[in-house]
Parts: C-alpha cells; structure tokens; sequence
C-alpha cells in the first residue's frame, strides 16, 4: 500500500514508517502531475499542493481512499474534484493550534494598543502622542486592553481551546459559540440562537469558523449592527463567513472600532480592494498557520486507524 | 497630618480614608502652584505632575516626608529637587505590571508576526504575500515567533515577573538578567557579568530597567555586536538604558533583525529624529503604562507602614 506525502514541507518520514505493508514516497506537490508508478497511491497526505496537482490527483488515482490534508481548513482539497463517496478527507486541524492562537492574540493586542497607527503616525515623522503618557484605565466604550475585556470567540474548536487560556491569562471575560452549547476548556459555549444577546457585550469578537456552506457570510449587515461602536473583529477563520461590503461599510461609518483580518473572501485580496484603505482595518496576508506542527504523529495515529479499520481523526 | 492626592487619575478616597490623624486633599498636580492651605503637608501622592509643580512643591512644603509616586520610574520626582535627606521617595512599582507586560508582549509579537511591515504594505495598497501562506516553521536563525524563542530579559523586577508567564506559556524560553543572580519566577536570572555568554544566544531581548546613572547605555554598541543578526530589542524601560546612536547603526546596517521601543532618551521623539524611519524600528510613544491599577491598596498599605514608622515597600 503506497502514502504520497509532500515536498511542501519537513516531514521525516522516519517518524511515520514501522506499518509492514505500507510504502512511503515523496512527491513534489507543485508539479501539475504525478509520477506514473505512483498511480496506485492509496493514501494521500496534501500541504499546499498545486490546484492543478490536486486536480491531477483526482482524476488519476483510481485506488485511492484516503487524503489526509495538513490543513486545518481544506477546501483545496474540497474544490479539486475527489470522488468524496470513495475518498475520505481527514483535516490537520490541530497542527496549527498554537500558531493561528499567537497570530490572534498578537491581532488582537495590535488592534487594543493601536500599533497600526503608531505605525503610520511613525511613517509620517509623527509622534503619535494621543496613544501614550498618562490615560484613563479600562474605560467603559472602549477596547484598549485585554484586561476585562469581554472577548467573544465565534467557531469554538481546537484553535479557540488554544487560544483561551492566553485571554483568561491576560484578564479577559471570554464566551464562546459553536453550533452545540455548553461548557468548554472552562468557557460558556453558547448556540449561535444566542448571538443577538451576545453581540451587544462583546469588546471583541473573535471568528475562528471554517469555511463552509453553513458559515457564509455569518457575519453580516444585521449583526455587525448589534456590536457596540468600540468593538472590533478579528477573522482568522475563513474570508468567506464575514460579509465583506456590510464590514466595510461599518467600518467606515464608524459602526465598529476596527477589524484585523486574516483571510479574505478572495485572496491575496485583489489590489485597489476598497478594504486596502478601509478607516481601522488591519490586513494580515492569511499569515496566523501556514506551518503545520506535529504532522508526523497525526498522520500515525490516523494510520494506525485506517489500517485497523477504525474511524479515524478530523473526519470531514 | 495632610496627605495630598493629584487630580490626573479617579482616585477613591474613601479607599484610603480610616487613618485618624490623617485629612486627605486632593490638588491640582497640572498647576504650577499649590494652594496656602496645603503648604503644611507631610504626604504627597503624585502622578502626571507638570514639572513646575513638582519644583514648587520642592519649594514650598517644608513639613513634607515622604513622596508617594505612583510611577514605576519617577524620574520626574528625582530631578524635581526635593531634599531627599528629609523627604522619602517611594515609587509605583507594581501598579504597571500587567499594563506594561500587555503591551510588551503586543510588541514581541508585532516583531515576530511583522505587523508593522504588513502595515506598510498595506498602506501602499499591496498584499505583503512573503509574509503569509506556507512557510517554514521555527527556521534556526529566524525570530518569527514566541514558541521555542530564547527571550533574555534585562530588569527583571516587578513587570518582569508578571510578563514571563505569558511568554513561557507560548513556548518561549525565557532568561533574565538583574543586579544579583538567582532564581526568580521559577526563571534563571544571572548578572550582568554573563552578558557575553547570554547575548549570542538571544532571539528577542527585552528591557526592563529603570533609568538612572547605573543603566545608562547599558545596551552599548559593544553588546550589539554580541547579539545574532534576527534578534529583536525591546525596550519598555527607560530610553536612557539605550544607546540610540549605536542601536541605529546596528539596525541601519542590518546587525540586529530589529527594535521595538517604547521609551526614547527625549520624549517626545524629536521631529526629524532619525529614528523615526530606521530600518524595522516599531515606535510606541511610551504608552505600555500610564494607567496605575491599584494605587489606593498600595498608598493604604505604605500609609500604615509611615504611621506604625515601619519601612515602607519601594522606597527608593
Ligand atoms: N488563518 C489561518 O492561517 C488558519 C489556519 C488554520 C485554520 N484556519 C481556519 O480555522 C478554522 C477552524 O479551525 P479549528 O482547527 O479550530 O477547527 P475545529 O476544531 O473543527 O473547530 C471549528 C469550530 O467551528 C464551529 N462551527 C462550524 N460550523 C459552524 C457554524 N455553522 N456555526 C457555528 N459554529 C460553527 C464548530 O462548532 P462545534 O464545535 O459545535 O462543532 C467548532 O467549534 C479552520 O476551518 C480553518 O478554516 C485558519
Ligand atoms: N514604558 C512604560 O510605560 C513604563 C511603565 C512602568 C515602568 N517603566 C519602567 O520600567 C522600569 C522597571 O519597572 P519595575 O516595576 O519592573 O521595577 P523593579 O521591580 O524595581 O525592577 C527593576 C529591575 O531592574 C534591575 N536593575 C536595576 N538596575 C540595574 C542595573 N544597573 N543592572 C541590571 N539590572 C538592574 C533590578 O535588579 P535587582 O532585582 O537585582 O535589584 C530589577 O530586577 C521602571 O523603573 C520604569 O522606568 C516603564
């Protein structure tokens, strides 16, 4: 039985060998196609493929069963055409916990400490006075701190549980919502029925959702309009669930206090994008993962299982 | 026995209230005099003080016995000219911790994560795409981000103590530097004899020291030299502890990877400086602190030491 796994990153195949009938063969993920004596792969481990590779794949690998993505969100892999009845795809949610938190928790610091305007004041020869000295401390209507701030963490999953401990640990007051309520790593999770309440008490709304169908545009017009002036919006997720238009015209009406975007409905976001200019928008060029951690050991585990005919890890 | 409170933050009085000798009066610490009535204090809490109030207040209260800063550093109270034989200065660490470690790990991680040259890209209506998507993780030689960095920090008191559990906590591993070692916050803190050995061996160096004869340019060119060419300064102490002409060299010529500061040897930073447009220089107008939380439990505690005649906590 042949694993493909790709060139697009370190992986040390040393780490992932010991199952007796499997063979392991690199292969470049970039290429447009794949080598002939690996048309009988019957797993696929997919990091940053070529659209045309994936596309290739898909026609090309009459035994394939398996494709194990690295990426936490693979609609690469979602788009390229697999026959989804014979093929299970397995995400690397998980591998970019630690990574996609930081980059968060960094956004969110840049937007409550205003480093992008010192930034353009610095830019301009300007101290950027009205930032520093002597201020009030946590003043009701503003986000300046995490420290009792009411964070609200849409799309609670691996990344959220990551996350959180780093607010709680810096004094924010976190809830969360995902699409089943309850109690998770110490946080209020709440159904998203919740949301009208929710978002008038939210400083700052993180959205970590994947990028599907049932999280279009979640973020839209009528509930960028139930957040408080001051609040912001930090999108790490996808592009897709935040309504574009609806977030611009917030933003520039002052309806909002800023947001600090990872990801785009399309990116790179197009040049002479009205959201390049947009008054406290923060553009980050989808930068929080792009590095998988601990490849190896998920790919073993959901090794084992798919050879001992168990379910395996981060079905989609 | 007055004690006199400065206008330029809520105080609550009541807070502080229940000594029987003792009348609290509030005074306005932006005029340049102070009203007769109060000329007979013996306390004075100050915060934000004009510098010509301060002077006067030198001047002009001759039972005064002990100043109250509630700033970490109170430079501005040292070079008043109080006469210090007669009067005790106490000053406000530990009320700027978790305002300045919050702002010191937004800077790390601005350094680490690049947002300040996402922002120029922005700016400039481009996407920064060398900056985001796939990319190697934790590359030897690199700062880009805190988990498994090697974070030296220099001053390690108070704030330091409350900044390296989040460091620690994203991975980092973490090193001080103090006047005596030991250590502390279960980290290993050496003196400043082991520079030579601790510098090379730094990815992200933090300052934290406060600004007198002793730590003038303590970073010097020489100490520059020792660190890698990736490693990041950040400075939340004091500009002096800096020397601004070599540490613009060392960036200019691409020795360090670069600075983040937050304090400059002349605040405001100059119009013109050269500093403004050095290269990966991140400038913040000293706003890490600026907000003291819990001055009352701290004036209460030393209120009591004073009256039982008891050494009281930060003097100087
Ligand atoms: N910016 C980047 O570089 C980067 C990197 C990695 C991942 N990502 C994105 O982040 C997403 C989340 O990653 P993860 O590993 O945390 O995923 P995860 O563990 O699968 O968690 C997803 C969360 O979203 C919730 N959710 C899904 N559909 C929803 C809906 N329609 N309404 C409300 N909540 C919904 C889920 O709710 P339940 O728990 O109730 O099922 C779950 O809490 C990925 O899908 C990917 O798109 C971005
Ligand atoms: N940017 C801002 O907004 C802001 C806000 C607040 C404070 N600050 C600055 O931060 C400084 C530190 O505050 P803190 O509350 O953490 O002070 P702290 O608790 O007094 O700690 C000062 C630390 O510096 C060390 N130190 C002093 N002189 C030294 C020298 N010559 N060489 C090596 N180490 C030396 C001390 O060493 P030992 O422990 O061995 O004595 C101690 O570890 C303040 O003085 C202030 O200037 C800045």
């Amino acid at each position: 039985m042949k694993l493909l796994y790709p060139n697009t990153l370190k992986l040390d195949p040393a780490a992932i060998s010991g199952f007796p009938t499997l063979t392991l063969h690199s292969y470049d993920a970039k290429a447009p196609t794949l080598p002939s004596d690996l048309l009988d792969a019957e797993i696929l481990v997919t990091w940053a493929n070529a659209p045309a590779n994936l596309a290739f794949a898909a026609k090309n690998l009459p035994q394939l069963r398996w494709i194990q993505s690295l990426a936490a969100g693979p609609n690469d892999v979602l788009a390229a055409g697999f026959d989804t009845a014979r093929v299970k795809v397995t995400t690397g949610s998980g591998l970019h916990d630690r990574t996609v938190a930081e980059h968060t928790l960094g956004l969110l610091l840049n937007a409550a400490r205003r480093f992008y305007e010192m930034r353009d004041y610095q830019m301009r020869g300007q101290w950027p006075g009205h930032l520093g000295g002597p201020q009030p401390d946590r003043e009701p209507g503003t986000f300046r701190t995490l420290r009792d701030a009411r964070v609200l963490v849409w799309g609670f999953g691996n990344i959220a549980k990551c996350l959180v401990p780093h607010l709680v640990g810096l004094g924010a007051r976190v809830k969360g919502v995902a699409r089943s309520a309850g109690v998770r790593a110490g946080v209020e999770v709440y159904a998203e029925d919740r949301l009208a309440e929710l978002l008038p008490e939210t400083d700052a709304l993180v959205m970590i959702l994947p990028g599907d169908a049932s999280t279009r545009h979640a973020l839209n017009k009528e509930r960028l309009a139930l957040l408080p002036k001051h609040a912001w919006v930090v999108n790490v997720g996808r592009g897709s669930s935040v309504d574009e238009d609806a977030l611009f015209e917030a933003l520039e009406a002052g309806e909002i206090g800023g947001a600090a975007l990872d990801v785009f409905a399309q990116e790179p976001l197009p040049e002479g994008n009205k959201l390049y200019k947009a008054k406290n928008l923060v553009l980050s060029p989808h930068a929080a993962g792009g590095r998988p951690q601990g490849a190896e050991e998920l790919i073993v585990e959901n090794l084992r299982k798919f050879l001992a005919g168990q379910d395996l890890r981060n079905v989609i």
